[in-house]
């Protein structure tokens, strides 16, 4: 039996635990900037979307000349309201020489990780130096994620927190205080971004929503937009994006799902491995907006899936799927279903 | 814990060899023709490839408006002298409306199958009534599930196979006769299709090769190219197809991947649903060659891991996998990892 490592939900979040969710977010962190330093060796792809009234389903595949990667995942806005999640993923790692699979690991928690850490790689290389506080607009489940890995990774150590949900908003404010985070609820978005150096948007709604307005950023500014990230899906103003610095992923992807969308064709953003291995300035001046239009690229769970195999295999973390067939001679797939040959 | 069942490549074999070989391929038959008769109910894309020196690994959705599926899928045709298998594949059902999984199962042993049931579909509409006897140009892990299909869905009783490989044929010849199929080994592909009704061509190699010349080729013959199915990877003489009728499975996929490659850009060839539907005839004439210039197309994957899900949920056939996280508010993924809520 050629039997694949699978990684469970329990046991990684397990794993998060027993490591440490800083620590895990720090080398996140550092394992996909260290990709995006070596951008030209992906084989890349805007991902694959499957569209519905509700949501989309989506497939991320990337590969560099020895591993394959990718991940399955979902985004259906309402699915709080039924009791479900917003986004769930599982993604899989596969060696290229032969096409085998090597891993297959739950997502959603890993997806929640990697989109914090690579907000915070991103804010590393953007924002003003010495940022304190940022502004939280959404408190999902992507929300804690985000502070505690910009209070990891750059320091901040104070959120002003908005939701349309006052819930959502109690809950973040729980789980900040567990983390040592100084959040506070604000009265508004408008009231959150008060003197904030970084503003966060993270909200899931699959229309063309204005979360923050032109006049609600400052000069000297981070926008750090993730939740615009789908067709018909957008969360800032036009006209912020008209008077910042436009920071991608990957274009050929965020043109079609990112803040983008409400720029000409002609718009040039910098793709942000460019900035990360100094071929293009990041920010130029302290009164720069910067905007990070981040939609989420196949590359930064590639890199997730590699490091967190490394850390995980050969622990008792690991189960073994049967879920690739080895028949003796690999010609003789019929083997497996001959009646005549029914295995011991 | 939002469980996903599982269906194990042992348990896959086991479901076949009970419910029987020859039933789940006359079964598959008829559930794959469902779906290809209600073609236009498919969100369909041409599958996402990712190649390398020594094979492609692909993905391939398709969605109704129900029901999301796709396939993992490797092709790397030196597997074999390496004892792996040069096909190897798992798949996954999804919710259209929460976008959660619903089934994770293997699908090399499945892929065999479909393959060989979309084959016989094919067959079925296009090939002169009642034949007889199949040349089989290629004798490796597909070669027998194509035997079964034609056997039982068409009642062709006798094969002659051709591979450049002795032991494979061989193989083929012993697994035939527990077929109950009166199948012999011919001393060259040329001698292979004399007198035989219907060619089918499953040879791996990823080039353009020339399996089936022109004069091989006899007036009514029908001609199943299955191996054709890759940018690069072409087993018949071009001849053949200009004086053929040719049919495809997804025409802006088959166009990058089939024996269309071989044909200009204006060539209309025609969608198998088609047929299957009387929107346009099939064969017209007794000497009329047809050819089925077959690549796999996700619609038959989605068809059967629905008709193997309805055929094994619920039985101690399947497994469960912890695989999508279900925190009890779901907006608070951050309690899945929380030192301070450790689960009991």
């Amino acid at each position: 039996m050629s039997a694949v490592p699978f990684l469970s939900v329990a046991n990684t979040a397990r794993w998060v635990r027993e490591r440490g969710l800083t620590t895990v977010l720090a080398d996140l962190t550092e394992a996909i900037e260290a990709d995006f330093r070596r951008w030209p060796d992906f084989d890349k792809t805007p991902r694959v979307a499957a569209h519905s009234t509700d949501g989309v389903i989506e497939l991320m595949p990337v590969a560099d000349a020895t591993s394959y990667g990718f991940k399955y995942v979902n985004g259906h806005p309402l699915n709080p309201t039924r009791g479900f999640q917003t986004v769930t993923a599982f993604g899989v790692l596969a060696d290229v020489l032969n096409g085998y699979p090597t891993f297959l690991s739950e997502m959603t928690v890993l997806t929640a990780l990697r989109t914090a850490a690579t907000s915070a790689m991103a804010a590393r290389a953007l924002c003003r130096p010495n940022p304190t506080t940022m502004a939280l607009i959404g408190t999902g489940s992507q929300a804690e994620f985000q502070a505690a890995a910009f209070q990891q990774v750059l320091g901040v150590d104070r959120v002003r927190a908005w939701d349309v949900d006052p819930a959502a908003v109690r809950k973040f404010l729980r789980n900040a205080a567990e983390l040592g985070i100084d959040a506070v609820a604000a009265e508004s978005a408008e009231d959150a971004v008060r003197g904030a150096d970084i503003i966060t948007t993270c909200t899931a709604d699959k229309a063309y929503a204005t979360v923050l307005t032109d006049d609600m950023v400052s000069a000297g500014v981070h926008v750090n937009a993730i939740g615009g990230d789908c067709p018909g899906k957008t969360e800032l103003d036009r006209a912020i994006l008209e008077r910042a610095s436009v920071f991608v992923e990957y274009e050929p992807q965020t043109r079609i799902e990112g803040e983008l969308q409400q720029l000409p064709a002609d718009f040039r953003p910098t793709e942000l491995w460019q900035v990360l291995t100094g071929v293009v300035p990041g920010r130029t001046s302290a009164e720069e907006i910067t905007v990070f239009d981040s939609v989420g690229f196949a590359v930064e769970d590639f890199s997730t899936l590699r490091y967190v195999f490394e850390a995980v295999r050969g622990t008792e973390l690991v189960e073994y799927l049967d879920v690739v067939a080895d028949p003796a001679d690999p010609k003789d797939l019929f083997a497996l279903v001959s009646a005549a040959r029914v295995p011991a």
